[in-house]
């Protein structure tokens, strides 16, 4: 459906399959979401138009945490981390040291005790869930906090999906009596998360981590990845951590049982960042610029006047104006463009920026008392007549949300055909060299045999099982089809590397 | 109207006007709000009812300067500075030199460039601003954000006074073409913040302060100030700062003019931080506990069932769940406890956290079909029937208007009674040394006599000229009636120090 581009050099985009980070760089900044260009790599700022997203976005996962049967309450922790109490959990310090900024000065006095800044907020945390759990009544616990984070990241940076300040960090992070308490809860988080990349119209898969690429000091993690257009890269987008009592040991967060008892603590904690907002500008833009789901759009319609002649353009701007009032009055977020632009350079500017409905009213229009709307995914054009408010309203609100389905409909069938099984080591090497996206493979999880393939081919990543292996997921909703993978138990399978019997397919691929 | 006091020893509170600091220390922590048990001196952690209680003050605050006609959009910059970018204006750094805490290692890695966290947010800005302003159209700029910031304190931290993370800074930040455009907006904002604080019922003084108390780099600082009960003291919560074009030049924010020359930007920026939410808690409340206003309270209304024989028990709970059904649908935030406690440990718990409106339902209301309501403020009570749904629910909506407004009135009184004028300066500094409040003198405004002042009474500052003597100030806002300023200057007055003739008052007092 690619036609000729008329519009001006500095609006063009680069090609988003072929040069994706190139594209969300122009993009976000060109829309205002996010400028780069501080003097600092890895940091930038969220300019109005972004942070209204941003704000939309973060709404829904905050409704989402709130509404569980047991709420969870948003907190604030502190940012600064006393080295010691950094230092406290092994495991977990492995995984972060090479990551931490530390601040040794405050104003021109040397700290007797260097401070970290939060990579992610375990050791902050849990030093209070020690002091606030006493007894089972305390329990569970249920957290949230919305941060910034820090990660020493090098030089190599990319915008929103490598950065060293992460600006838009939720993490979740709870407390349980029991294991099974614990296990509830993972697939609370689950099923909380799949409800929000459902609602921002996202497609993505879900994948129980190898042992070796487990969160630090975590007993396992599941992990949402989508696949990013073009190149079909996995891009970690949301973790949900099952902590067992690791932490809860080592910061002590015990509580008195019903037999009086002083037991550990079960922990989970689950996190997303903004590289959910990147995936949601990246998997539904195109090389005209965003295209955001109307339920997130700061502004889901833009009226533009179609003005030629001076006799009917006082009628033409007062049709608009009663268009954008009866649109706010349905509680529709519109904007009327009445700036001196011509049409066309209105429409690029709009569509850049993502708008998903635009409104045009011509003298033709005029005449017929009707506007027309087109959609800015597929340019679909109607006709509304003016005649009827309500009904008018109604139509309006129907297309935006047959285009909030069609979106998602769209990626997910993108996402389904991105997925390839193989029995053959070559075949599924050659999968992955050729950009096909992910490949299930049947493997034996060792992660010698892991270390065997991935030098076999260059950024190969094993990125886990299936969920839908998974005793707990609901068949009901596994949108593969034909990948449909409980009754695999019963195949016959045997790893693609080594041959040894197995019951499972996993997946790899190439990753960001 | 104090009673005897028989709640449990582990309810009761420190005086508050005696021991302002460790009231307020212990009234956070009991009711959830803040928790500065943390392992670092300065830093706390903000709980699920103090965050519940800290959006909705924001909300306040972003509808304000979103609702202006030129709305403030918010933004989000980054935390870090690097060494050469913060130290470029230095006026501002002479400012801040001793406060700012500095990274030099990423991981293991020492640093090429030395990092500063953010003490407020000029040195992140305006190198952006300069970017972003090319012509007149853009401006004017107005943008704000909310964020951390960090001060190095030293050991002399104050639970929400003085932090070392400034957990709520709301920061904003105006470019405009002319220094009458910025003039305007100084006054755009003084009308935001006059409205924010009136919103939470808060009282307070606005002065000017002196040159020598001007915010680093600003042409001049006008700051609000509450005074705390008992000792009188002044909490500076809110400054608003004409920064003339001081940063202009130094991070180069220029536009092209009409007549196409490249001209330099006038700057403002104003700030408030959590002390708005500290002089809420303190000024509202009491040796009881928090007395929260009805708008900005988590829990607006906690209904109890007061349970006696087992006949009446069910009841009376499916009257007061049917009781916090209608004030759910009215819109009403109200939180029914079920809990197995007796009803007085229930009273005092919900006192403490300041539930404005508290309803009971006993066995003999249940007779005549009825409810009693107590307000937290001043424990008077009324029995409302319960025949009429709709009425009950009105009554009950202005029983919290009412509470609004009292609690504001009282307060305001309780600050005009605080500031006396004094033509002599033994009766001064006396009035100053027995905490009678703040004293308004005849002054020359020199910072020589101003030092000499200062030197005879301990810990006395100048807050500065009230607004109130300022030309833009306008008169029917004039809280303080007999108080009047503009007319004063044709009074014949002279400093109480020098004796020199002067204009105007000045205010002085001891602040925290």
């Amino acid at each position: 459906m690619t036609k000729k581009d008329n519009r001006p050099e500095e609006m063009k985009l680069p090609d988003r399959d072929e040069h994706l980070i190139d594209w969300l760089n122009k993009v976000l900044l060109r829309t205002d979401i996010l400028d780069y260009r501080y003097n600092l790599k890895g940091c930038g700022v969220w300019k109005g138009y972004g942070f209204k997203l941003r704000r939309n976005i973060m709404k829904i996962i905050r409704d989402l945490l709130e509404d569980t049967e047991i709420p969870h309450e948003e907190y604030l922790f502190p940012l600064l981390i006393p080295e010691p109490q950094f230092m406290k959990e092994a495991k977990h310090v492995k995984g972060f040291e090479e990551e931490v900024y530390w601040i040794t000065h405050g104003g021109t006095t040397p700290l007797d005790v260097k401070l970290a800044l939060r990579p992610t907020s375990e050791t902050v945390m849990y030093p209070m869930f020690s002091l606030w759990i006493r007894s089972h009544q305390d329990l569970p616990l249920k957290t949230y906090q919305i941060v910034n984070c820090f990660r020493w990241e090098g030089k190599n940076t990319r915008p929103m999906l490598r950065v060293r300040e992460i600006t838009t960090f939720k993490e979740a992070h709870t407390v349980h009596a029991t294991a099974e308490g614990a296990e509830d809860q993972i697939i609370e988080a689950l099923d909380i998360y799949k409800r929000f990349f459902n609602d921002l119209g996202l497609s993505y898969i879900i994948n129980t981590r190898p042992k070796w690429d487990t969160f630090p000091g975590a007993d396992y993690t599941i992990a949402f990845d989508v696949l990013f257009p073009g190149r079909n890269r996995a891009l970690q987008i949301g973790t949900v951590h099952n902590l067992g009592t690791t932490f809860a040991k080592t910061f002590d967060i015990k509580y008195e049982n019903l037999e009086g008892d002083m037991t550990y603590g079960y922990q989970t904690c689950y996190g997303i960042s903004e590289r959910v907002i990147a995936s949601v500008i990246v998997q539904h833009g195109d090389d005209q610029g965003l295209i955001l789901p109307p339920n997130i759009a700061p502004i889901q319609v833009v009226v533009i006047p179609i003005l030629f002649k001076k006799a009917d353009e006082v009628k033409i701007i007062e049709t608009c104006r009663n268009i954008k009032g009866f649109l706010d009055k349905a509680g529709i977020r519109a904007k009327l463009d009445e700036s001196q632009q011509s049409p066309g350079a209105k429409f690029y500017h709009w569509e850049q920026k993502g708008i998903p409905l635009r409104i045009e009213v011509g003298p033709r229009d005029l005449k017929k008392n009707q506007m027309v709307t087109v959609r800015r995914d597929n340019r679909e054009k109607q006709f509304i007549s003016l005649d009827n408010i309500k009904e008018t309203g109604d139509r309006i609100k129907k297309i935006l949300n047959d285009l909030n389905d069609d979106l998602r409909k769209s990626l997910a069938s993108n996402t389904r055909e991105a997925i390839s099984r193989s029995n053959d080591m070559d075949e599924a090497i050659e999968l992955v060299e050729n950009d096909k996206g992910v490949v299930e493979i049947p493997f034996c999880g060792s992660e010698d045999c892991a270390s065997e393939l991935e030098k076999r081919c260059d950024g190969l990543k094993f990125l886990g099982i299936p969920v839908r292996y998974m005793d707990f997921y609901d068949e009901s909703e596994n949108e593969y089809g034909e990948l449909n993978g409980k009754s695999l138990a019963n195949d016959e399978l045997f790893c693609i590397i080594c041959s040894k019997r197995t019951d499972k397919y996993w997946t790899i691929g190439r990753s960001y």
